[in-house]
């Protein structure tokens, strides 16, 4: 019964991908991770490069360094464009690679809810590039701000929008809010003492709505404390160039943020498959597609209700849980065990950090605030962090902007232009004379 | 005749730019720093970042954070486009800044002698996108080369070409020699145990030119002994996206990397003034451009004889005592005080490093090889860099890639996409059979 040396192919190498690989490195399989970056990014923290909080070497690590030890693992940098279910095969451009089992952990990208058009106005976070973007316009709203003359461009350089209440808008609302105060008040000429202007918008009538309502309500009182505005209860009805619109009421504002919606990866696409309304594959209980028991979804591409009933999240420790799951599947199938039960989701907690000192740690049965709870969120994205090096490098940095409120990470590579970034633009005409 | 609160600007935030704006901080004058790029760099170990040894962050400071102290000093990102001498204004778009007195520390590039169309071809490094890109480029030439079938496909792009001997030049060649050793020896499968082939070019008869002889042949001998082949007095003839031509020889290469040549920054074209061949302004012995004794230039934009009559070289410690030299006289100017002398360089040594342990120190009687300069060249380094905590942070990543020759800093940041990129593409047809 038991095929020995079974070809198990995974696509992607995010917490899902990894995990499955990890698991089968202990199995006599032949392994092939595809992903299409060399890295695997730590997505939690991917808030702190966007307001410069921390480097992108610190919370990404090579592929094949992560998984250097497993000598039955091969490791591909390439991008899959599809499937071909009947000839088992996964197909990269002209290239295909034979599988007997295949994981797709492609994960999820941001989505605007048909509104495509809105992308270029407000850029979303799940990459190491948006993330860099993000803080490139950031911290240029801020030069712009300090260079222009005309007070109506100012304020409008000096708003910040936030879109989307969950865990990640939470988050980089606070780090924005911090971020401006230190700056405003530390490191400009004209703009100093001015106030930042950082709204949070959702449709929905509180934020972190999937934590309890205390948490939510003290992660809004946090907010406020440290400046942000909340706009709850009304979604954005437009966004462009200049700002959104909310309602009737215009907000102009140079930076955008999206972080609501989320879309899954293409993989729906790749097997002409049955997906929800965010393009998630609907699968079986044992994470494989309907019909197709050697093909497995795992993490954010995947649909999944668990043993219980209830909708797994998509979040870090669901798509780890479904990788070592899916392995544990195809291992069993190789030493020709029965499969083990469903896949059962086990909740571990919710977390989110609102600026220095703040966060809520939803446990189950345990809901904290304030400092512990910022020491729990601390200690348990360090603790996950992948690689020595990069833990203890968190920490250093993280000790020294407790202790300083400096953000080391403030650097915009690229030479500043005339006239190539429309969004940020330099200088109205009536600064000229003036600074002449 | 001392005139209060004069007007003084500086052009660029590099190595004297900064030494400028830290003495007049002394003063009362009312300084304005400009520079297109929010951050200061340490150029010196700019080939570390594109050798995935350090990442950005850790050799750039964003130059508000330098300067925060400096209560009589404003700063501007903004991009000069020229010089009014008559006016006594700094030129930026449309955009003008009065001075009294103007300090241009605007820098160098890498020159192509006249072959400009080799830039496309041969990237050279002089900033942190440079940095990033060369980077982006040699791990992907690895992942290609893993990919692709064809033996001569592979060995092109195992095949990295350094042009130039001069302490970049042996410290990039070093560099991508162990990089590329121990990625071979522990990354790969398919091109596990395949060796790089790293090629280092110069048109002079030995390496570190402007070491003395005995320092050069060691550096030689470190060279060789990390597997890096030496082609001396043979300039390169023709450069294209394939490879490059030394006399009749031609090599084939996906990564050719520009370490010879410089060239200096559009100063000598706003002022309209005499320079030498690479673009440097020629300068009086007080660093003044001839005529304007209030217009300044110091570093690699100026043609420097010092007071001895011997050519001042362009390196970062001659930068720094020509910006506070510089801004020496303007204080001395504003307190009606005889100005200094003429600029005196001091000569405080010239180091190279070749890979882990081996380096050469030529510190005048003292000249120092191996093991020694390297711990010399090693807390030289860190002892200059801008921050404490990128001192601390340096220090760190330095003691963890001794003890574990890892590199951390080896991101990738864009998706790979087919076709994107013609000088490293993946994969031959003959690929497809052999991988399915």
């Amino acid at each position: 019964m038991a095929a020995a040396r079974q070809k198990v192919v995974i696509v992607g190498a995010g917490f899902g991908g990894l995990a499955a690989a990890h698991a089968l490195a202990k199995t006599d399989a032949d392994v092939t991770l595809i992903d299409r970056r060399n890295h695997h990014l730590f997505q939690p923290l991917l808030y702190q490069v966007a307001t410069a909080g921390l480097a992108p070497t610190q919370i990404a690590s090579p592929i094949r360094m992560i998984l250097r030890r497993h000598r039955n693992l091969h490791i591909e940098l390439d991008e899959v464009s599809g499937v071909d279910l009947e000839g088992r095969c996964v197909l990269l451009g002209g290239r295909r690679i034979a599988y007997d089992q295949l994981i797709l952990a492609t994960g999820a990208t941001h989505a605007y809810f048909g509104r495509d058009d809105w992308a270029a106005h407000a850029p979303g976070l799940k990459s190491l590039e948006d993330a860099l973007g993000l803080r490139r316009r950031v911290l240029l709203a801020l030069e712009s701000a300090e260079l222009d003359m005309d007070p109506a461009a100012r304020d409008r350089l000096l708003t910040f929008v936030v879109v989307g209440g969950g865990p990640t808008g939470v988050e980089l609302a606070g780090a924005i809010a911090e971020l401006t105060r230190r700056a405003l008040a530390c490191d400009f000429r004209r703009i100093r003492g001015q106030r930042a202007r950082i709204l949070l918008i959702d449709g929905g009538p509180r934020v972190l709505s999937t934590f309890c309502p205390s948490l939510s309500a003290y992660a809004k009182a946090a907010l406020e404390k440290l400046g942000v505005e909340l706009m709850l209860g009304r979604p954005v009805g437009h966004c462009d160039e200049g700002g959104v619109t909310v309602g009737d009421l215009r907000i102009d504002a140079a930076n955008v943020i999206w972080a609501a919606g989320v879309q899954a990866s293409p993989a729906g696409r790749w097997l002409e498959a049955e997906t929800d309304r965010a393009g998630r594959v609907f699968v079986e209980k044992d994470l494989t597609l309907p019909g197709r028991s050697e093909v497995f979804l795992v993490g954010d591409c995947a649909s999944v209700r668990d043993g219980t009933g209830a909708a797994v999240p998509g979040v870090a420790p669901a798509a780890k849980q479904a990788g070592a799951y899916a392995a544990a599947v195809i291992a069993a199938r190789m030493a020709g065990r029965p499969a083990p039960g469903p896949f059962r989701y086990r909740n571990l907690g919710s977390l989110a950090t609102i600026g220095r000192q703040a966060a809520v740690a939803d446990l189950g049965r345990i809901k904290l605030t304030g400092f512990p709870a910022w020491l729990f969120w601390c200690a348990a994205h360090v603790w996950f962090l992948i690689g020595f090096r990069n833990r203890l490098q968190v920490v250093l940095d993280w000790v020294w902007s407790y202790l300083t409120f400096e953000r080391g990470a403030r650097l915009v590579f690229e030479a500043v232009t005339r006239g190539r970034e429309p969004a940020i633009r330099v200088a109205s005409p009536s600064a000229e004379a003036r600074i002449a």
